[in-house]
């Protein structure tokens, strides 16, 4: 079903899920495209991202940021072309960053629209490496983990576009690298390919032991984007002073409510006492300015340009298969950046 | 059973406890009283203090300190007045900060005695406001805690040493103030005489609820000195960029295993993820140099000459009663610091 030029195609929550999203969660809409007014353009969507933190938004609970409501547009950020322009500087056929969620076309009056020119190179790299996981990873390691050379850093989800950054900035300063994946494949890729010192599969029934063995002095840095069992291997091996910036817990979103015990919290409380550990939680675009994102932007560019960071992308096609793509990435069944070709 | 001066009185840790101290866990000894050496002297215990920590102390377990041996005498600071000296500069009468534990007598080199001079004003304070709990409260809240005027402090064992001194110090720097304490006694001398906003007993059903009602404009630092329940009633409370001090968590101390579930990590590393809470935990005398002690000493005295801060202990008379103080302490039957008057 491709995107047509007459109709607007968009996803919205169906009804909140209680646990894992399944058929009843969102719903495929067919619309008449809107027509942009006065100081408005109408772009039309070319790549989707699919991020974890949208499983958050189908919640109706305290968040850092407001739930999407019932009928309405599942939130996301796009890649988009400018098909009509009544704003001056934006011209038919340049590509935006736009936030427009989960749809075909939409109307925009620039805000909160970034420009990415008439033919960038890679125009879904702004969904990544170079833009909102890039950055997080990015700051959440260097500003909150503070990794020093010779130091551990192990990183879970480490074939996804936050964890493999994480960790291909963190050999650049000289650390350790151990990441953590689900299966073979992923963990051959994030050695072979990424570099990491070492990468053990989150399935292994020995994980914990497997862990202890791949960081004989400890745990200087953890990376959190998935919680779960990964982070209660983590825990007994955290030196003093270990850092955790708390990014994701992927593992733990689609729960319906608190999981069976035993309760862990003494366990995580403890740790933290005991091994004088700073935890950390973040939120991107509310911990860091700009003085922080011009810094990325200068290195990542230069990184990327010089092939100290490789980046791959997992491409799904056509909007209609994005509810069945975010399921995959929340089971950690993609394989690099879930970016949705739309058009 | 009073101090004698030709026999010491030690207590020793026989056998290591799982769950609560018993009667099996320590053992009263009694030896000859040793002799001191060149460059010795010998120190008579005045006042033992009796603090959380040396619970941790009992397990055979990675912590931030050694534990003690089987066998060993029990660690602890202890105020103490010098009998025979061999060392230029230690006179005999002088009262010195020693860390001889839970013995009538030890012999010291000098290392890691603090003079207090001939005649303190009030020497076991030493082990209390202006010793290592008083410094514990200073620097967790103001260097961790970084509470700022108009926002909300809760701290939980708010009648104990490091509790009152926190809460105090929070209304110091223009915050509002929310104490925790077991017991209406408790609480009513941490409003009137601490001079907190609110205390809350946690021994009530409803403490959720009264701690939701005591702030409403949530929380911004949590002290944290106990764990479990209070822990559990603060989470869903913390406000954005919440800090958390992590000292103690004395209520879970006496865990033999880990509790019934459900498993509330996903509760903890939610709220630290959504809300982008900063905790920390520390063990003053690893995360705070020279600097920030003078910084303590000078601001404590102060605001004990200027009545700004007022101090409580809980005073035990006699070593052998030491146990059973030590297990009133742990189940928060203590109603300031606990000290032991030991000679």
């Amino acid at each position: 079903m491709p995107q047509a030029s007459a109709t607007n195609r968009r996803i919205v929550l169906a009804n909140r899920p209680t646990g894992q999203p399944d058929e009843n969660t969102l719903r495929l809409e067919t619309t008449s495209v809107p027509e942009p007014g006065p100081d408005e353009m109408l772009v039309r969507t070319v790549y989707l991202s699919l991020d974890p933190y949208m499983r958050g938004r189908m919640n109706d609970a305290k968040s850092y940021a407001e739930p999407v409501p019932i009928g309405g547009v599942m939130t996301a950020q796009v890649v988009g072309q400018v098909v009509k322009s009544n704003i001056e500087g934006y011209e038919v056929g340049e590509y935006v960053l736009n936030t427009s969620g989960w749809q075909d076309f939409a109307v925009s009056d620039g805000t909160q629209v970034v420009k990415l020119g008439k033919s960038p190179d890679n125009p879904s790299w702004s969904l990544g490496i170079l833009g909102m996981p890039g950055y997080t990873a990015y700051a959440g390691l260097l500003k909150i983990g503070e990794p020093k050379a010779g130091e551990t850093v192990v990183v879970a989800a480490a074939a996804g576009p936050v964890g493999a950054t994480v960790g291909q900035i963190a050999k650049l300063k000289g650390c350790r690298v151990v990441g953590i994946a689900g299966g073979s494949e992923k963990c051959a890729h994030v050695v072979k390919n990424l570099g990491f010192d070492a990468c053990l599969d989150h399935r292994s029934d020995d994980l914990a032991a497997q862990l202890r063995e791949a960081c004989p002095s400890g745990i200087d840095v953890y990376f959190e984007n998935v919680g779960g069992k990964v982070l209660y291997a983590v825990l007994p091996l955290l030196n003093p002073f270990a850092r955790v910036p708390v990014c994701g817990i992927v593992s733990w979103y689609n729960l319906p409510g608190l999981p069976d015990g035993p309760d862990m919290g003494p366990a995580i409380m403890g740790t933290i006492l005991r091994m004088k550990v700073r935890m950390q939680g973040f939120i991107i675009f509310d911990n860091f300015g700009a003085d922080v994102y011009q810094e990325f932007v200068r290195d990542m560019t230069a990184w990327l340009k010089n092939g100290s960071i490789s980046y791959k992308e997992h491409m799904v096609e056509g909007l209609e298969n994005a509810p069945e793509a975010f399921n995959q990435l929340l089971a950690g069944g993609n394989f690099g950046k879930m970016v949705v070709k739309v058009g």
